[in-house]
């Protein structure tokens, strides 16, 4: 989970024969024990996908070094994007939350309890509803009063508050404000949105009014990285329910509720894990 | 499994108090055993459903006379919507189909195996391609060339034939013809569809090549009655399967597979179980 | 949610005809409108079960004498075993932990988000882990140090607590405590268990190491009535999760967490909904 | 799906470092396009296990010396257990089935449509039950009458027309009759076969029936290679159905059918594409 001290290596290229022993060799010869390796290849447009991590205990390239040595023998002459992380560093979450709690306790609770490897230096809201159980964590709470005129604004100065608290990536727990496009572009693949139905069916508002409306036989919910256009970014994780005529729509959103915070938190586990990674709008998820 | 002789109730109509009291004193009063009884209240518009099962033997209205007396004393009265069924008549389907196999080989089975209480009549195509498997299996087999010119007289040719038959009604097994209203609205609440795709997600042609590009995290199939909308009747059944960045289009279709043949042989189940009622293009599934 | 207040009635008896008719035309006579009906026949023994809520504003009998009213009239005719609840009184349920967290937190966040119409006046463990949590949720917290040599005496000071608190029933939400038969049975139907897998497979000690060991490909959770024979009482609800070789016990542990808070919590708002009932160590869940 | 001739390797050994990049190594040195590569690594025991899938046009060593070269140059040196496969030679199956036709018809419709690459020289059954479809399918069908007295003989003449029909597995696709170690260790996971349960819940006899007497709320079936203690192989695949309180012993039959079916199906295709290893009674499947 973390503890030991690991290096993670994401790497995206276009697919060429000798990727995976090119790139396996280079650990081998400076003494890396590979734990996990995962790779794929898409092969209608050919493009090379993998993660790999590996102990960094008798690594014979210091720690400080490995992203240097990496691009210069192997990155740059494959044209590879890439991403390297090093498990003993937490990365720093922030939430935004409305006035729905289930995602917001979840996450709570398995950050309380321990079972991520995560600080969460901020709750944001644009409602008071969640300060009290923020209090009650010791987690800071900001509120923001978001009104029309004020959007840009608010957006600005919690921009500023994300840069102020190293934030690494955002979680929309329910927040029903609409992100602006400059907002969304400063942290590509950084903010894991949920949205209460299986996507694409029934995006944007009221899905579980518009579910019932239809007379579905199953709900579900996507938790998502978000992208300029709504509820259309790179789906991480998806899961549904099963219901029948006696579900009302106050039983769809009790339901999915359930499904909402496990699948939200699925999304974000995954990421933290850095399993992820992101092309032509769909997400690679190394499970 | 309709061996026996049995009687079913199918009821739809505005709710009032004592409705049910009304009719299971009916059944009661004239000595007939309730096998099964499920009733729905719809509460936004007040709609009461009800299903009732009950065996016949001591039933003191003789079969050809419950009918009249159930309206007369009751279904009138309170302006209902209702059907009466038999369990020892078993029901007349045709199937519709194009090249794809696996739906009309599963219903083939399950016939064949004595699974349903159904007669299978005619299997009808625009290709020739099943009149070898319809022939193994000892079904007629009806072949209809359609072109864009004929389809009006096609299709009149068609509900002549089912006519003659005696259809009661029809499987649309992956037949790639979109049906006319006309058509359509001949068979209401009888012409039971397989979409192979989580409804409303995907409707339309190629849903396995869109849900492979959106990059959904599972793919879904639904039975569903048809009504002059396209993909957007009354739906019956639907499930869905995980899948991951790992599944090619093929991968797709080959697992979709699976789940359209399971989710459309349940729909036909349900049908055939007479536990369908439908009000405002949705199903109430007394399962 | 139960915020106005209505009745239900939970009844089994020896199946006979006319039964339904009876009850309900009881509940009409007295102006009693009702609001969900449901019933179930199981037909090898021929018993009859029924769940019936309704509106308590036009019924003609005062509230605190359709008790005596309903058995004189109809249940001690029919032999019934039959319970009346009122909606507008909140049980009282006390939670039974060890240390594992993650189903205590979830029940929390239901019950502090004002997701259950439910009172919480007691969590009890073996432990102090979660006395912290316990007040951070203003919840009373009594840790009682339980050993080989105490422990007849420290279920009597439990049991001695419980009446003083007027519990209704009990989780055990994850506690790790074998109870004797004697406290089991003065809680008959009233303690809720969650156990780690999908019961009867891995009943005991550690499943998900066994889980593992044989090579299972589907975790699960099974939330049940505690009776005296260790994890087989009557089942409430079960869920499972798919998994792969690559899954370790600590992911199985991980994933299983998920489906043990949900599946408990569930079994949880069915019991509070007045759902259940038991006969022959099975549950008729009228969902 | 094995119409373009590929070469599959499926390789388990102690692990050590630098398996993947000697491997990968000596394909790319041979011209050797690798299509699928997946590894894991069992961490307990150390087990190293991949299969890899590579183009055989520009392969530089002759297809039928692969096997020796690589025996030579790596699998010796590291004590590896492997098979190489051809993905354009068809595995020839046959299929043991006593009465149920459920699992039976759906091989043969998968087969019959072109759905797998296999061939089915033989249906063998302890009763005639299954003749004539058989021949309806133009597949031979073998009778054998097993009686207590005539088993050691019959099962004698099966292993014989089992080798004289190169028959290189076998599905127990509802086979209710219990093989010998005998003739279960001449096929080591080469035999296939479905239990109706999710094991190691009920295995054995009758499961449908214990299941209802146990009162689950879950179903399930397990496809899984047969060793000599009953239901107790390596699991290939297991998938569950939601049931309630209203499902008797017959309609978890019906339920369970469409689960074993589509369970021993994919368990077969996995099979088929050589995505199995076994190890410790465990299997890897690289799906």
């Amino acid at each position: 989970m973390g503890q030991k001290n690991h290096a993670i290596l994401l790497i995206h290229c276009t697919d060429r024969k000798g990727l995976i022993s090119t790139i396996t060799h280079f650990l081998f010869e400076h003494n890396g024990n590979i734990i996990d390796l995962d790779e794929h290849v898409e092969k209608i447009e050919g493009i090379f996908f993998m993660r790999v991590k590996w102990e960094l205990e008798a690594f014979d390239i210091p720690k400080d070094q490995i992203r240097e040595a990496f691009a210069e023998q192997i990155a740059t002459k494959y044209d590879m994007q890439w991403q390297l992380h090093f498990t003993d560093k937490k990365p720093r979450m922030a939430i935004f939350v409305s006035k729905a709690s289930h995602c917001l306790y979840d996450i709570l609770s398995r950050h309380y309890s321990g079972e991520w490897q995560v600080e969460i230096p901020a709750i944001i809201s644009n409602h008071q509803t969640h300060e009290e159980v923020a209090r009650r964590y010791d987690i800071p709470f900001y509120h923001f009063e978001v009104t029309k005129e004020n959007k840009a604004e608010i957006e600005a100065a919690q921009m500023t508050l994300l840069t102020e608290l190293n934030i690494d990536f955002l979680i929309l727990a329910r927040y029903m404000q609409i992100l602006s496009d400059n907002f969304i572009n400063a942290y590509p693949n950084k903010i894991i949105n949920i949205h209460h139905s299986f996507l694409p069916a029934f995006a944007g508002a009221k899905p579980y009014h518009r579910a019932y409306e239809r007379g579905v036989k199953i709900i579900g919910a996507t938790s998502h990285y978000v992208t300029a256009d709504l509820d259309a970014g790179p789906i991480l994780e998806q899961d549904v329910a099963k219901i029948t005529h006696k579900d009302t729509v106050e039983d769809l959103i009790r339901k999915g509720k359930d499904l909402e915070k496990i699948v939200l938190s699925r999304g974000i586990w995954t990421h933290l894990q850095r399993k992820t990674l992101v092309h032509n709008n769909k997400t690679v998820i190394f499970d």
